[in-house]
């Protein structure tokens, strides 16, 4: 298993195309493009127009101490991030942010899915916890669940197929990574527990029906806004021993989080709120940027798919009311989620037709018709992404 | 068993007084002085003389890709801080960093020591592989050993009673937390394997007798400058295997570490360097500075010691030479490791007569006539530490 895993881990990274290192004019000559990961590179134009009214400085002498805030239950989350957390999200209207409950900050919400198996496990159980998700379920959930052999949790596979009478988790995203649908709990049992893991429920992904409000609920800066290299997320908890627990696993894991990374998150989660309540503000919505762009891309991809000869097609979409903007929009989501004939290896296909690389249905706990594609990468990447797809001829069958 | 770890944990953390809420001024009216964490404040007025050399500003597009590096094995770490952290270990000469060894960047070397557990051991082998550490070792290994139940790697407690004819890993850390004696492997038997944590192994704490070169050494940015606020820890590994094993780990557990926080450590360090390499400079050498305040502080504390009638006693240190300072030097641990008369409990002695909450032996695997003291708090808790201390007559026995 460990050599696996580390054979995945370094080769995934080297081939990205959506790296730094690269520069995006020898892209057309590059012959392979990767977004099997989802590296939000898309909004990078925004935020270089927003220029200085994003920008951080830190002095030599700030930050020196463990502590940001000794009377806060979450003692490492910077009290300007909870701040600009709770304004965000009561100005987007996507999730309750009530005083009563707790925030707490992690290295990336991956983090905080850590310290929600930790917190939402019990020593006194006489086996691991299951957790569970239905599928397709978000590919890293499985291997986050299992990678340490934990006694306390064990990964138990498709929520659809639960059938155990034993106590469980069941993680929830929505929208959903990697199709895009909008989910609730399919296993509803009594007792059980769940994890809401939001991510995607911001306006430029889907509309915005209603204000979450779930015991637990999982954010991260990266799909946010778009800043990855910022390993921040965070999550709402209604449960104080809950979050107290999580908050245990975060100073047992990392001794909390890096203050530079949490103060420049508030920075930027400020601009945008304050961009979105001040319409006259130099500096356009973000939400309206992203959304642009994002519907624009799908488009985009409908028309190749539309010409692809059934060779793939993708998921519709439901329109909804969205409250944040006021009016009815559709779903784009961050990633595509292709289906190509049946009888076909799509991740295999597009790979060997045409040099993409992409995360195939497996990886997500469905079979292989299914692969992933990230929508979130550089306009030429994009742009590269869609012309080898219009290409396809589904000759190469890909088994 | 988890309750008790929040209960430990939160209360820990309201009732430190080195916490930036409080203000120093009302520190001598404040009951509890809290050094039982090691919250490196001590070198504060350092870095604010250093003014804008320290200083870095971070626009609102940067940072906005996971990867830092994809051509780096270690493909989060950035190029900067790689370049900072060999630069600085060749200007101090305390570790070997050859162009052949890995740099592997944490949050924190909190987060390094779970890689390494992950990176050493090895789901091939039919039992968990059995971590162990000579008494008094540093009180977070068996909680962050234990915390998840892993299948993978169990705590075996003090390593000189290791006896078990079984694959192992030996922690080492030199010099000691919480004693500062220099040390060894003391288990060594063939197959063994060591994690050195040389955390303190630097100019204000130790006299640097030679470059360490160890298959895994760890550092942290909190013990080197003091920014504890900046989780960012580094091993430097030689096997390329456990190197790629540690940055799985790393990306399964957080996807990387915040590059905000990187860039200012890579800024920081290399004003070091830059200090150590022209003392015509302005600003002066930051070792130097911190030898003579540890020094000082170890002088007082020392007096204070003699003065107390046996009621406690400080460990000895041997000079050695400095390839450093060209000098022969003291040890200046960042803890000052008490001994209390026998019969004593030295962490309640201290608690109960003189409100000074510190770390008692058992925490670190030996008797409470031991307690653990920080060295490193600011001026005006030291200086109200030696007072109380100074004033103890040992009359309650605190068991």
């Amino acid at each position: 298993m460990v050599v696996g895993l580390v054979e995945t881990a370094v080769p995934a990274a080297k081939s990205t195309v959506s790296s730094a290192v690269k520069k995006p004019t020898t892209l057309s000559l590059d012959p392979i493009i990767n977004v099997a990961r989802g590296d939000p590179t898309i909004y990078e134009q925004y935020w270089k127009k927003m220029g200085d009214r994003c920008e951080v400085v830190i002095a030599g002498d700030e930050f020196m101490s463990y502590f940001c805030n000794a009377m806060n239950l979450c003692w490492f989350l910077l009290p300007e991030l909870d701040n600009a957390i709770r304004t965000l999200h009561r100005v987007v209207g996507n999730a309750m942010v009530d005083d009563d409950r707790f925030i707490v900050v992690g290295n990336g919400s991956t983090q905080l899915f850590h310290a929600l198996l930790y917190a939402l496990s019990s020593p006194d159980l006489p086996e691991p916890i299951n957790v569970v998700a239905a599928a397709p379920f978000y590919s890293s959930y499985p291997e986050e669940t299992k990678f340490l052999r934990s006694e306390l949790y064990k990964w138990a596979g498709d929520a659809n197929c639960y059938d155990k009478d034993e106590p469980y988790i069941e993680v929830v995203t929505s929208p959903n990574n990697p199709d895009g649908s909008i989910r609730g709990t399919v296993v509803n049992r009594e007792g059980g527990k769940a994890i809401h893991d939001l991510a995607y429920y911001w306006p430029q992904f889907a509309p915005i029906t209603s204000k979450a409000d779930h015991d637990v609920m999982l954010f991260t800066f990266s799909k946010a806004t778009g800043h990855a290299g910022t390993r921040i997320g965070w999550a709402i908890v209604k449960d104080k021993v809950i979050a107290a627990k999580m908050v245990k696993f975060i100073e047992v894991s990392s001794i909390g989080v890096s203050r530079e990374a949490q103060l420049r998150a508030a920075k930027i989660l400020g601009v945008i709120a304050d961009n979105c309540r001040n319409p006259d503000l130099k500096g356009e919505n973000f939400f309206e940027y992203g959304r642009r762009l994002m519907s624009e891309r799908w488009g985009k991809l409908r028309e190749v798919g539309m010409k692809s000869n059934g060779v793939f097609s993708l998921p519709k979409y439901p329109r909804d009311y969205c409250k944040f903007t006021g009016e009815y929009t559709d779903s784009n989501p961050a990633f595509a989620w292709l289906k190509s004939k049946e009888g076909l290896n799509c991740e295999n296909l597009l790979r060997d037709e045409s040099k993409i690389i992409t995360r195939g249905g497996p990886s997500f706990g469905v079979d292989s018709t299914y692969t992933r594609v990230s929508m979130l990468s550089r306009d030429v990447e994009f742009e590269l992404l869609l012309e080898r797809l219009a290409a396809i001829k589904g000759t190469v069958n890909g088994n």
